[in-house]
């Protein structure tokens, strides 16, 4: 693996060996070490549980985080190729990740979706850049498209709980919220629960289908895994599920155009919703909008483990980096 | 000790070894270690020397600090419990704590105070329910009320010059400023002081009055410890003074709304207040507005420990974090 | 060398030593050694390159750096003496300095000219009361004169490509932008490569003169170096030239008012000015505005050197820190 910008760059053999990296990690039977690396974070959003558990995923191995915040301190970064540059963009983004590549080990990167059109998010432009001109692994702290470290997270809590996924049914919840949210976490989950061989069904109101790409390549996976992937248009958690990972986010197509706030209240989920399946789990990527997604009483309850597939970020994303200096090391012996 | 965040979480008793020990970190007696210790350090206010201070006693101990400025590139945190979460709040402040608490050691937070009201401020409904929630170990860098680790360094400097303060004089003496100030290290200064022994005067103009809820918890500290509290509206330095802790604060009440600009310049403190006393110290925690709180003479004078009190914010913030962990270790051992 | 503010401070005996010592860290022949170490880098001014090379400078060898970025959750500091500080300044830099002296073991800093008069901010007076004031060593990320660390890795990259600059041909060539620079990083070129004895060549329209005291003292490092420093209007590149440093700057005088955009587009490099030159190397400090100062075929192909140029400001940033350190050491031993 020489990036990890999306699921596709480990998928669908390399899942697995993260997760049982992460998980040795976890349980104390391997040790990572990361001294003398340098991991950057690349902020072009915002962030609080994806910037803190990266750094401490590097810290608590020995290595350091060098956090760099483009909302605030850094200049404009150009993204198309060949232009003049004569407007407010002060550095290519082919300048700045080559001179990044010749400090740091590897560098991670945040650019959420403009959620002006999702197929402009999901091509993932800048991450493909990137991608192309880095001498440097890369590692997506979320794109237009895809949260891939999230949904590793997700599953490794998952698993952790309820045994591997395969043929087990798991839940891919809609929930309301106050505004138009982007689907690379729903994206992400679905793809990494069906490379794994889960059952996966998405529920959503008509309007909030993910992209027909994203279907898919989940699709592929899936057939792949002897997974299978549903959509559904139903509020009720289907009886043999699992786990249930609610998410929103914004219609399909052009969410900010598309957003009527308030419809689909009547989504949000509580006690009531988990009654008929008192063994399955409740997954929340956080940050959550309380009682307007999920309600506190299922939040704080005994089903609950938000809190859990917080702290499990750390050691996917303590995994996803070793495995690409591992390789990396391979390459160049 | 589990949290350091009033002084009440170490007072009275456990003043004197939380200064004990910063001591002997200072002056080589013993040795503080950090490593594989994180220290989150949540800002939701300003900051240069509590920062730079805190971060560096981490790395001074060969542990780390990471910084989190929710004025920037933070979403604002919604602290009220079972409200609809459909405002500006993206999420609530227990579950950042609990899921930083996840990731990190130790927690430090600063809030100032808003100066809309003194009681609202002296609450610090914040910090009573990040203390309820919290799995790790907090810290005040500064709340509505108080600032526990100014004082303390502000002690220390005071005692290496002076000697034990049980029984000596010390003023905490208000100074003009060109805007309201909060109270909270003025407050700290004279609850750790009156758990000391002091003998404390807080000479201010009449409106400038402490909170009376602060002046019961000092009388309470000196009545245990032999020390004693005193109110004085005069601007003169009392012959036995060995300390003049000088800090401005807003009117008593509502500080914001009360407030009238350039009253009681007379108050500023110049070398000739100091005549009178010429072995008497001053502190003061800094920032300070030159030749408007005090005038350069004495700032840059012998009298003056300013630059000692900063420096001496390193041992005691070490000393706290070490007492923390060490009842943390005893709690989990 | 107890501050390396400017590149008098290590000029013109100086220079020399401190390429040879980044040389040897950068080939391994030497191990610097920053365990215990801490840099404070406090940004008056943007950066990305300049923050992540003293980053890695110091976390590569052992080392912590605490990035103070003064633009945003800094307080506005106060720089003349003496005054009543009644204004929007909340700290003197006096007094900040003096703080932060305490805690860490050395402070980089960056102030960019203000481009309103040449003259002012080729006065430097922020650098020169820091000098003054500071108990710690100071180095310039950028000052209104000199950005010497650049030009270190500038000529360190030309050595190591073409071997030692004494005797051999440098043009820095002005290059056109969309708005006008500072001259620190013109300044500083020229300067250094003047005390290691080069023949310099500064190439731009007749209006955009480098200040007089600049070239006065590198007149004065030729006269002892053997080098030579001559002024041009031509936008040739000479057929002896080794090394061209591209670099726009603005009008002589006063550059914000002076400024017509547009003019001397002619100006910007490409292949063609380089078909004459086959052997000799492009330099750019980096950020570009490619196409407008520099056409994309030059900057990325074989004659450009700028990646090099950008990673070899670590090793000479080692080389500069390591020297304060040691003759900190040997002033108290």
């Amino acid at each position: 693996m020489r990036h990890f910008l999306r699921l596709a760059d480990a998928a669908p053999g390399g899942v697995r060996p993260l997760l049982e990296r992460a998980r040795a990690y976890r349980e104390g039977h391997a040790r990572v070490d990361f001294q003398g690396r340098i991991l950057g974070l690349l902020f072009l959003a915002p962030s609080l549980r994806t910037r803190v558990s990266f750094e401490c995923a590097l810290h608590r191995a020995g290595g350091h985080a060098l956090t760099l915040d483009a909302a605030r301190g850094l200049w404009p970064l150009e993204t198309r190729r060949g232009v003049r540059m004569d407007g407010t963009a002060v550095e290519h983004v082919d300048d700045a990740v080559a001179v990044l590549g010749r400090y740091v080990d590897a560098l991670a990167v945040r650019a959420f979706a403009r959620l002006e059109d999702d197929r402009d998010d999901h091509r993932d432009e800048l991450f493909a850049a990137l991608r192309e001109r880095s001498p440097i692994p890369l590692v997506s702290m979320e794109s237009g498209r895809e949260h891939p470290c999230q949904a590793l997270a997700d599953v490794l809590t998952i698993e952790r709980r309820h045994g591997p996924l395969a043929g087990r049914s798991v839940l891919l919840r809609w929930v309301p919220h106050v505004k138009p949210l982007p689907k690379a976490v729903a994206n992400s989950f679905l793809l990494t629960a069906a490379s794994l061989g889960a059952r996966v069904t998405v529920a959503a109101p008509a309007e909030f289908d993910l992209e027909e790409g994203v279907w898919e390549e989940a699709r592929t996976y899936a057939a792949v895994s002897g997974g299978d992937v549903v959509r559904c248009h139903e509020r009720a958690i289907p009886p043999e599920t699992v786990a249930v990972v609610a998410k929103s986010w914004g219609p399909h197509g052009a969410p900010q155009t598309l957003w009527r706030a308030g419809t689909h209240d009547d989504w949000r989920l509580g006690p009531r919703d988990f009654a008929a399946v008192p063994e399955a789990s409740l997954l929340h990527c956080l940050p959550v909008r309380r009682n307007v997604e999920i309600e506190d009483a299922l939040l704080d309850g005994p089903q609950s483990l938000i809190l859990e597939e917080a702290a499990d970020r750390l050691w996917v994303q303590q995994a996803v980096l070793a495995a690409l200096w591992d390789s990396e090391e391979r390459r160049h012996p």
